[in-house]
């Protein structure tokens, strides 16, 4: 495939819902969120050959949220390796991303690292031997290294937004620290896992981070490896079974791709040895995914066939 | 690859597992399976370019339990396409195969066609202007038709002992039918879902008839379109992230591949653009899947590197 | 207190609530309920002294629904005393009447005699050594010796009707069976438990009925134990906490007695020491328990004093 | 009813469960709570008309826990009257004392006043326009008012090991907050709740601080009117239907009175128009309630024949 075919398959996907743009209802839980642009739209390409597609607001950076837990995932796994599964499980939830009946069932064990619960675990180990600050520097070095992007940095605004709203999370953490789920202060975890989700990326910037799950855990473009083959393989049956709370059964259903949303509007589905797709669409529907980025996606893996099923 | 390269590869996969056959416990809750000798192991490979590999006792028939949801859900969806989701979800359930709790909070939809709820609804469409008989029928028919086996048939000695232990899916049957998601009666119900359970196939002739999930819909032996390509991968979505109940996230995780796990032990793995890989193997684990047969796919998988995540 | 003082009482409170007389929502499952005239209104009140005062249709039969279950416990804790608490808890369930919920969770052992399937478990247990025809004919025997009048009996079209809509008790009886808590077969517990819900007693027939319970089990009419102390004021606590479904606190605190609803609009209680009180009004509010028939029972409550806290 | 026959009704029901004393598990999630002795036994009887009888270690203080919440009930019953019933309901709630699930399927209210999270909102209602430090003294002062003992206070070694081990109640107020039903921070309703269930009284001074829940809301010794006689019968109400958490059935059941019971193994039960009946027994019982101390009510409500059902 030529970067004029892959363009191609881009464009007209992506025309092909352009009627959609402006649907779904922007998340409003915090201000910085409340007022993006509901007609923002953007998407990127990029393959482990060297070729690349860019679609409309494909440069602008948004607020990644629940995808950062690809990342912090990943440096937790390289960390601890399946250790992590004593603390985290790997099944899909059932239930919406921030419940906290399941937790209550399982004693204080989230049902994955994706639901809110899970990802709040990661952060937690994360600071292991770290301040929060250290925490957050770690996953900023990280998405430097793989991004080759060393501007990528947090939205206070929405940082300070989000440790403002974070009661929801606040009772998870709690609750899991009355498990013994949970060994840092509730407040360090909850600084770390909100700056965490604020930190701002561009669609070709996610698009580039993630090659190396593409890739088996290598990437092509530094030439490193950032993981081992067999956890990238894990984390890309992470994303296909829970990367969409509960419509991942949806996506997989339409997209049949490994994915992970963000209540920004982004979406970030790897399609194995082939390349990376972002999309960009603030509006959600009512599971809190992009509306119209799952539609950009279905028929990109449609037009493409890079559906993996 | 040859057929001496898959044989190499299966025999490798299942001798390095050998020393585990004969662990979990076989399904003692009615006879015919409680008899059933846990040494038993077998596996099968058929690739879509004509290869073959076997092992063990890839040709002897065992009970198919729930592998035979697949074959049902891919004649109803044949038969009403995507209305189906108005009476079936398709997301994971995070529950054990015959909760019913998530089937009162939504009231009586229940959340995939893999689950039991979710069969016994398939069951239901089956029935539509058929006679319990004749939908059985349907079944066997389509099934040698897609096994070019005409043999294949009910063990009628599981199918009664099925019937006589249906308490708790009875319970799900009309807890459906007070919530108007069944049409017809509960026994005529009942008599199609266990007699369809109580279908006996061997390792081979499972592999054989799910070629088609391979090369979307269409059956490379007989070169009949089976289901449409996107329908066939969305059977693969469902089989993916629901194909092991509360557990197919560690399938996934430690597989990477769509299946479906049946009570008697047999699993059947698709491998999308290669072939179909099924294990039998009668022990099982806590959830209710192949103890041995899980592992014996997990180094099919790393050795054939089909892994598709 | 005399018989005037006692009409008075009872003139006055249904006075205050006339107004109200043709609210809620009268049960429309069935038709034989449907169809009933929402703007019925009795009540009858009988003294341990032999006082009584009457309202509106208090003689007219209805269909007592729930209300039976005072009466198969009566029986039952009879026939097996404490040993019934083996199969039946005798605790709140914070869920409403018919849900399944609860028993998934605590493996098919009821929370209370008073939710159904409490109730089905009592119907199980009558029918031990009885067909159900010998075990209906226990109960109205029982109910023709408390209430002395032997013409009290079954409404055969709502019986029939019952019988036709019992798919969510259907369902909760095969549940329990799988959990080896039922002992006769599906049909003949429904059987049983549809007829007794389908017994018909005027408010003076209840009142009647039910005088034992406000003498620690001595019926003073007939001079007759019916019960032993100890297993009376076990039944009332039950109706106390129990009596109103997932409304049971809210009864407790505006009438603060025990009691006992059905859906076709009539409520028992008991005043210790006092006296009996039954109220019919067909219409219910969103619990299922007579919307006007409560607000009597809180006038004569508070008018008379009898509240027991 | 005499002061000896009241002492010979108390001395003959606290032999009769002599040989259980020491039986059941003092509560050990702290360490002042886990190092009382387990042998420990006081009992007091105080009646309406002066009338009293103690026994064992009656005037010995300890931990009242959650009885305290009968007293801010009270208290805030007599700040908002039924507007509470908008922020916590008054129904039995099914469940643990701490669970969270049905916090989730409530949206934030509180089933009861009595469970955890009941308790936090009455709290929470308490800190209006008050500090925390006055908020308690409030309590505190209210108690004084109603025992007639000024030295009655909080143990401080109590009360800080309680807001060290507050992550469970944490988890509950954050997640009300989140669902806009706490108005104050988090750190100051704990403060308030921790101090308040750290009060240490005997039960001589538990049952004259109750005397006016038996006599409809006015104390007899003072000659005070403490709340309304409606709302007196209402707390009684409260604490019949979920005075001891999910063994609530039980406690009404054997003992057929209202009570409160705390997990430092005090129970305070009222007889209306009679008396208090206050027990201490540190051992516990599955569910938290003094083992012992159930006994002895059971006896006592025997032998008095105090049961009002």
């Amino acid at each position: 495939m030529t970067n004029t075919s892959l363009g191609k398959i881009l464009d007209s996907a992506c025309r092909s819902i352009q009627n959609q743009i402006g649907s779904g209802k922007v998340a409003n839980y915090i201000p910085a969120l409340a007022r993006v642009d509901i007609k923002k739209f953007g998407a990127a390409i990029l393959t482990l050959n060297g070729e690349s597609a860019f679609f409309g607001d494909a440069y602008e950076s948004f607020s990644i949220q629940s995808i950062s837990k690809v990342f912090s995932l990943t440096l937790v796994l390289n960390q601890i390796g399946d250790k992590l599964w004593k603390r985290v499980h790997h099944e899909p939830s059932g239930n919406a991303f921030n419940s906290i009946v399941q937790l209550e069932m399982e004693r204080g064990i989230p049902r994955n690292p994706f639901i809110n619960a899970g990802a709040l675990v990661l952060s937690d180990i994360l600071l292991k031997d770290r301040t929060p600050e250290a925490s957050i520097q770690t996953i900023l070095n990280f998405l430097h290294e793989i991004s080759g992007e060393g501007r990528i940095g947090i939205n206070h605004e929405v940082a300070i937004s989000e440790l403002e709203n974070a009661h929801r999370n606040a009772s998870l953490v709690h609750f899991m620290k009355s498990c013994n789920n949970i060994e840092n202060t509730v407040s360090d975890v909850l600084e770390v896992y909100c700056n965490h989700c604020s930190i701002s990326m561009s669609c070709e910037e996610l698009s580039r981070s993630m090659l190396f799950l593409a890739k088996e855990g290598f990437d092509p473009i530094s030439n490193k490896r950032i993981i081992s083959p067999e956890l990238a393989r894990r984390i890309n049956s992470i994303m296909m079974l829970c990367g969409h709370y509960d419509a991942s059964g949806d996506f997989a259903y339409r997209v049949g791709l490994p994915g992970k949303s963000g209540v920004g509007g982004g979406i970030v589905a790897i399609v194995p040895d082939v390349g990376v797709i972002t999309v960009w669409s603030p509006g959600l529907n009512n599971n809190g995914n992009s509306l119209v980025g799952t539609s950009a996606l279905e028929a990109i893996a449609r037009i493409s066939n890079w559906n993996i099923l």
